[in-house]
């Protein structure tokens, strides 16, 4: 005997009572005096400490495809990509607003399931969720948040302070989160063509981690202080990595040289590439949503981090009419492409 | 020899184009160290305020319908709704973020005029553009903004503050904005069976204003620092008073007594309600998108504003256990129900 899953149908409980249900059990850790339930949230910012503020918003049938992708981890993904734009001005995400555009096929348990994805990341992140919108939707499920963090005004990192002979440097590895997307994709094929086939997705738990639950490198930041590195210029890996490299020289007004060998790429994002008939350079290059720390420092700073597992030098900063390059395996010299993301 | 208009394709300049066509001519006028361009922007805090967020959405074919609402006058309406939250707190509105997801029916000029039109609210409000998200939609116009305003901690309205005998006052009139609604419904109506006919909307600039151009009341926080006034409790009114009312009852655990023949209903709302078939008074207790204020004062603030033409007194607030009430034209005590806007 099993019991069926429970569903409660939105319009049961209505606007007032599903904000009620998703927000009445809201502990608020920092600096917020007032969170959901007034006109507006109200923040006391801590004295000397400049306020940070970015927003993203997801989109169904564009940054997500909910025949894969669990709300739980949707939930758990929107606070990342948020707090990874704090991480990337190497600052604290201290609030979030979330805004939900919401289309009738949607249960109650159903939005409650991506709240808890919001909540995890929320925990993990210690961010307090201060606000938000929620409304019906005739258009699949929308979803917006606004970001707000803090930093000391000294300690601002923007995308324009690097400077000629700083290193380049990344965390992590790259090109994971797109193999894992790429992959789920195939799938997805498949079992149009064939329900009868299961996704067969054993031994990528790496790369579908990065791509359904991505994390932002709060523990970077931290490390940052501890090591005492403010680096002069810094941006995350949203839209893949020659996009950010072009953002960091454009803002700069600096040129970039990378080094193709020394690009971090986890040895499953490799083999996935290569199974799926995709460059794996190529998919670290322009990939995207890796939400990883693209930064440069000053050559005196290297030191401080040479030998610690999370970084890598991938290239130094030229003078301006060198422009943005990359030195193949080959060893030939590459003009790079700004890839970005195609929205439209 | 007439021109056509200018139509560009979104996909000719891609998103960073388009970004930077629209934020590019942005001046700062507030405490914003950095606005569209980084990971995030960049704040500095009053010393000595406390920061207000709110956010609210707004999605086509829920909240707008483009067969006859402006594309410009979206623009400033969803700023308007958004000031209006902050100035529900008794703040000011400083910064804000706007997000938008469009579909690929979209021309670059049409949302040029979106942004005519927010970029008008905001001088208006004084509020800078300080970032935001542009993405494509596969699910109509999608539009999402987060304001930021601060205010005097000691000087920040809560909806919670309301005590036993405190006055109901509400700005400006109510029931317009729905009564604007009611008639370009129609319309589209009348055009759709004939669209050889011409929209009659003639005489009625007052309440298709009020449907298509709403005002935040930045002039009634003015007016209060003005007067020395600090309500007791405050809400702007965008779902109908009713619910409003109830929202104030509610959190301030309070009971309120309003009059119907007190209700600030415009002579051109009320002939269009009854054109229309709809009761005045229902007009203005659920109608909602007023964006005028709702509050509650002492007593003794009264001499303030007794002869002031942008305030009325409609009723006034009660021991808990007399509930929620308007006494009729008619002299009979109602029950209000809270009605809200039925989001789903």
């Amino acid at each position: 005997m099993f019991n069926e899953p429970e569903i409660t149908k939105l319009e049961t409980i209505g606007e007032f009572g599903l904000i009620k249900q998703l927000t009445q059990h809201i502990e608020l850790k920092n600096n917020t005096l007032k969170g959901v339930g007034d006109d507006a949230a109200v923040i006391n910012p801590t004295n000397g400490k400049v306020t940070l503020v970015s927003t993203d918003m997801l989109l169904e049938g564009i940054h997500f495809d909910l025949s894969y992708f669990p709300l739980k981890h949707l939930g758990y993904k929107v606070v990342s990509v948020n707090a990874s734009d704090i991480y990337a001005m190497n600052g604290t995400p201290k609030q979030i607003t979330v805004s939900l555009g919401i289309s009738s096929k949607f249960s109650v348990e159903a939005i409650q399931e991506i709240y808890e994805g919001i909540n995890l990341a929320c925990e993990k992140y210690k961010i307090d969720i201060i606000g938000g919108d929620t409304t019906s939707s005739k258009q699949g499920l929308v979803i917006s948040v606004t970001v707000i963090g803090e930093a000391a005004e000294n300690e601002v990192v923007y995308r324009n302070g690097a400077m000629e002979y700083d290193l380049v440097c990344v965390t992590g590895d790259l090109g994971g989160a797109y193999a894992g997307f790429q992959l789920l994709e195939r799938e997805k094929r498949v079992f149009i063509n064939n329900p009868d086939l299961q996704p067969d997705l054993a031994g990528h738990d790496y790369i579908l981690e990065r791509q359904l639950k991505p994390e932002a490198r709060k523990d970077i930041i931290e490390m940052f202080k501890a090591l005492e590195i403010v680096p002069t210029s810094m941006i995350d890996v949203s839209d893949g990595l020659a996009s950010e490299i072009f953002h960091l020289a454009d803002q700069s007004k600096m040129g970039v040289t990378i080094y193709e060998e020394k690009i971090p790429i986890d040895a499953t994002t490799y083999n996935m590439a290569r199974e799926l008939d995709l460059d794996p350079t190529l998919t670290a290059l322009s990939g995207g949503e890796d939400y990883e720390l693209l930064f440069t420092i000053k050559q005196s700073d290297y030191k401080k981090l040479e030998n610690h597992p999370d970084f890598t030098v991938i290239g130094h900063v030229t003078k301006p009419d060198e422009g943005v390059n990359m030195i193949s395996k080959g060893g030939q010299k590459h003009e790079l492409k700004a890839q970005g993301w195609k929205a439209f």
